[in-house]
């Protein structure tokens, strides 16, 4: 196929546009088909391509896959997603390193001095970690989709907590927890979505100067 | 064609995955190759599907092409990036909208009192909105190299002066500037990005619980 003759201003095919975006949902309920290693791999290949700021690269990733590990993840989310949160095949804690700067000799080799001069502003990091985090989190979840994952990422749960018990012993600060699987068409009668919320058409989010 | 085809773990078109991750590139450097509104307004109807917690939608646009609008953006930008801002053919201040709370009757009505609730709590809402946007601008991202576009993210400008300038008037916040356009090949042998950088590898930020 060739990426230069789809029928609109996109030039990538309309499929991959309603794969990723148009036709992709919020997924709450999944099948019981096992999200792999290699899958997970194979999207990390694509999208840690994806920009950042002086190419630091905060976000990392806890995959929580054993019976063990869920449960200390599910004692942390909010009630309306604990149960799932237990039934999906996996949980992804997207997470914000507050020590990426370690890593800049070698990712931004150009920016002479990095790492010693960030070693002291702690709150400069703090806020460079989450905002290239939740950047790099748009292309995760794009990417995710891309590899015919379903998605359903949660900010509601206790991040202190969480952070304490799931990411003790790092820099690592949970931004979100991602539920990963199939889904099914629906449950029991249960879609495996909400309904569908609006969107801001363009003329309510752009102006031009 | 099919996107269950592709010879790897991902779902889409190879082609696709180089477009818009892989063969991507921050770029310094267009032809004089005009970015239209249909193509931003293109890119936007497919982004905005992409999920924001509660459905808040805080991503806003300002498309600066005017002469005089590009002045003003040029006179807050950082030295190093004064020139590759005045050469694009299209600059975008991304922002995020601290007031998104306004919509949240239309975009969230299943979360009855959220916009009361959030009038209240500006802190929460600083927090809410740049996060949000963050992420949106990934998608945003994505989609413009969907569109065939070339992108020179850049946070180095004088986020204080812009806003009180670009953003008067409003409860926008500048997050990043991106130059949109056409890359060259090179331009009188300089090329258009830098030299690519390094990634970090899935086992330097993933671990598995």
């Amino acid at each position: 196929m060739s990426i230069d003759t789809a029928p609109s201003d996109l030039r990538v095919p309309s499929e991959v546009a309603d794969l990723v975006f148009r036709a992709a949902r919020t997924v709450n309920t999944f099948t019981d088909t096992e999200v792999t290693e290699e899958q997970v791999r194979a999207v990390w290949d694509v999208v840690r391509w994806g920009p950042t700021a002086m190419n630091t690269l905060p976000l990392r990733l806890v995959l929580v896959r054993t019976p063990e590990g869920r449960e200390r993840l599910v004692s942390h989310m909010n009630e309306g997603n604990k149960a799932k949160t237990q039934r999906a095949p996996l949980s992804i804690v997207v997470a914000a390193d507050l020590d990426f700067h370690e890593h800049l000799p070698r990712l931004a080799p150009h920016m002479a001095g990095a790492r010693e001069n960030l070693a002291g502003q702690q709150a400069a990091r703090e806020r460079m970690s989450r905002d290239n985090a939740f950047l790099q989190a748009g292309y995760l979840i794009v990417g995710l989709r891309a590899a015919g994952l379903h998605v359903g990422p949660m900010g509601g749960y206790d991040a202190p907590g969480l952070d304490a018990d799931l990411l003790a012993g790092t820099a690592w600060r949970s931004i979100m927890v991602l539920n990963v699987g199939t889904a099914p068409a629906d449950v029991e009668g249960v879609p495996a979505s909400h309904p569908r919320q609006g969107r801001l058409d363009f003329d309510e989010v752009a102006r031009t100067l």
